[in-house]
């Protein structure tokens, strides 16, 4: 099986479908997994979608939508349906899902919907809406098999397929005490297989990882990922049971966070959507470009500086930009390993130092090569020597600084409690411009007038 | 709860429990979770990690073994290991898990390692060892709950309860016929809650997702995260359940996925280890700077051409670095907007169009925007406005090159079959540079003079 992708004879076969009534439409869409029908939901208006939710039943339609793309808002899809069809959809969704998809409303929105579904779930959701959402709270979901330690194999049984009656999947078993305290995990096949007068409580596995609901998103997959956890539970500070998270929410959190981390070291901020408008994307990025004006005229001045030497040595100009955008690529490469590896675990300072150390040899050695090959060059087409060692100079002392810097700032920053994502290539690359026009401007005025 | 960080005081223990007796060392490991060992090893020699293993019990044992990073060799370690406590550890181990850690030895050390252990253990594991470790062959596990479809309900949970006792947990349960060919998926709560007299047959779903063994690990966790699934079954080209795979070892995927396409976009080989040595790193980068350093004598060969010009215009070189350098930027910003929205899903011809003209408006308003900036500054600091009107319409024209090859670069690879990420900042800053050297100078040529 390959994954989805939309070619234009499914497009062209949902579009006739919309076209003619709705008992066709309801059989095309029948071929279609809901996932699917939410990416073939980038390419219809509105409109469409509003046709197509509507004539899904509640369960597939409620699939879709959570699957839907936010740019695509299904909150507004879901308000603008009939309030019966509407509540029917919500009842369906997974209470995080539900959240989400409202948080995105207007607050008098959020009510008009809220007041129209079933009094147990509003409760739920509003209590939810209340987590900022890029917490373990914000993503957790709060209907979990929840059983009291003290029951017996055979009524925990029973209270398990009551209260799974709803659920799509489980992964745990949560057991708590008569306070909704969080005792311990249980699974399902432990209870199974237990002889038949066990009790919960001897089948608790209690040495668990749990999370509170304020704990930021990315620590939350940092722990499922390093605990290779399938879900996890939230509770709050006197250890009461929230809810759970499970693994596929987890898994758009590591997408997100991965998207942030590329885009904030490529000079990009981390809210612009990857599909949004031209307008976001000035917003986004041209304060970014600005700071580098500023940084760049820095660069500049240096070369102002030796306005005298260039006008006797034209062709300092154009090795000069050679060795200045060299280390500009150097420091990219040295601050992408450095970002990445710092994102993925924490480094000690005995690390921390060893990185800077390597770095520090890499730029040498990288630099020293590029060195060499501008020396021949210098030497064959300016028949200079002297200029060729020049070259040989600032090259490896610019790959030097390239390496130095791509490495500690980001380090630096992190140990400042700062993204060290933000040590994006425009900031490194600033040292590098200075350093690679001072090197052979500065070299050249000593060793060549 | 926060993610495990190794600190001093940690490690010290550790240290010190390796120095004192067995007992001691055994009672300090208990206090730390398998994987949390697993860190601690990045700090410990060869040596003292061998000794933990050998006094920990085999099931923690081989739960550390599995959790280890790659670069700590976990294989050696296991090789190192008295025989028979080796194949303790490797029964305790996942087929998967183990196939992994053991394609790391040579394949003398492989058969040496195989011919001691269980004759069913290494049966299967030699089968794994022939996939290639990137395809979904490769990343499954051979231990699933299997059923025959023919199955009463009885009989289906008296055969997980056996099939199940060696496994730590299980996500879903594959129906095969007599052939071992995949017939369906079903829950054991679904089995649990069915009447007595219903068949396994009865029970199962069947629009399912399952892929082929030789299919690509990244397609894999494409389709797991699209369908949202905890694990999905892999067959042969006849539909035969071979195994499964698991979201956890998606997990690792995404981030080795992520890591590659930061690394690239960055112009470094997306085999480079993060935390390997200066020689890895040397040899994965020299080439792509040496590319560039080609590549940066084309656009410096530009500087050359107008060298008459510098001579009588030599505030002109500063002006020049400027506006590449801001290209540079700008087709980064671009490109990795790009290359990330193309990683996460495919774009239509009609998105790509869409996306080339979104980064055309984007870099002719951040072009005139930082253009209306440096004719101001040329005003104001060299009195010319003349060479204002040269410099505003070059960055402009750059900004606006940026973005068309930023956008249409990595869509072109695509659509040629060609990774996008490698066109990394390092192959499209060439073009911004060209472009910003030849526009100031080439404009200069033509109104200054």
């Amino acid at each position: 099986m390959q994954s989805f992708e939309i070619n234009k004879s499914d497009l062209l076969k949902i579009k006739n479908a919309l076209d003619a009534n709705d008992t066709e439409l309801q059989r095309v869409l029948g071929e279609y997994h809901a996932s699917e029908i939410a990416i073939l939901f980038e390419r219809l208006s509105p409109e469409e979608r509003e046709k197509i939710i509507n004539v899904l039943p509640s369960d597939i339609a409620s699939e879709v939508i959570s699957e839907m793309d936010e740019e695509n808002h299904p909150g507004q899809i879901l308000f603008n349906l009939h309030p019966e069809k509407r509540s029917e959809i919500i009842e369906e969704l997974d209470y995080d899902d539900a959240t989400d998809i409202i948080s995105q409303l207007e607050e008098h929105e959020q009510q008009q919907v809220l007041d129209h579904i079933d009094q147990e779930d509003a409760t739920n959701i509003r209590a939810l809406l209340t987590y900022d959402e890029d917490t373990a709270g914000g993503l957790m979901n709060t209907d979990v098999i929840k059983l009291n330690a003290n029951l017996s194999k055979k009524d925990a049984l029973e209270e398990v397929i009551r209260q799974s009656e709803e659920m799509e999947e489980f992964y745990t078993i949560y057991a708590v005490n008569d306070r909704d305290i969080l005792q311990g995990i249980v699974s399902l096949k432990d209870i199974f297989k237990a002889k038949p007068d066990v009790m919960i409580h001897d089948l608790l596995k209690t040495d668990y990882v749990f999370v509170k609901a304020e704990i930021d998103q990315e620590e939350v997959a940092r722990l499922m990922s390093q605990y290779n956890l399938t879900s996890i539970p939230v509770v709050n500070d006197h250890l009461k049971l929230l809810g759970r998270i499970t693994i596929d929410d987890i898994i758009d959190v590591m997408e997100e966070e991965n998207t942030e981390d590329i885009l904030k070291i490529s000079g990009v901020s981390e809210d612009e959507e990857l599909s949004g408008s031209w307008q976001d994307a000035v917003k986004s990025r041209l304060p970014w470009l600005i700071i580098n004006l500023g940084t760049a005229f820095l660069a500049a001045s240096v070369i102002r500086h030796f306005a005298g030497l260039e006008a006797k040595l034209p062709i300092i100009a154009a090795y000069m930009t050679i060795i200045a955008g060299m280390g500009g690529n150097a420091a990219t490469q040295a601050l992408a390993v450095t970002v990445r590896r710092i994102s993925l675990s924490d480094l000690s300072d005995a690390q921390a130092y060893n990185t800077v150390l390597k770095e520090f040899l890499v730029g040498m050695i990288n630099g020293a090569v590029n060195g060499i090959i501008v020396l021949i060059v210098a030497l064959w087409y300016d028949a200079n020597p002297m200029l060729g060692l020049v070259l040989f100079l600032a090259m490896t002392g610019n790959l030097i600084v390239a390496g130095l810097t791509g490495a500690s700032i980001p380090l630096l920053l992190k140990r400042l409690g700062i993204d060290p994502a933000v040590a994006s290539s425009i900031i490194i690359t600033t040292f590098t411009d200075c350093i690679g026009f001072l090197l052979p401007l500065w070299l050249a005025s000593a060793l060549l007038l």
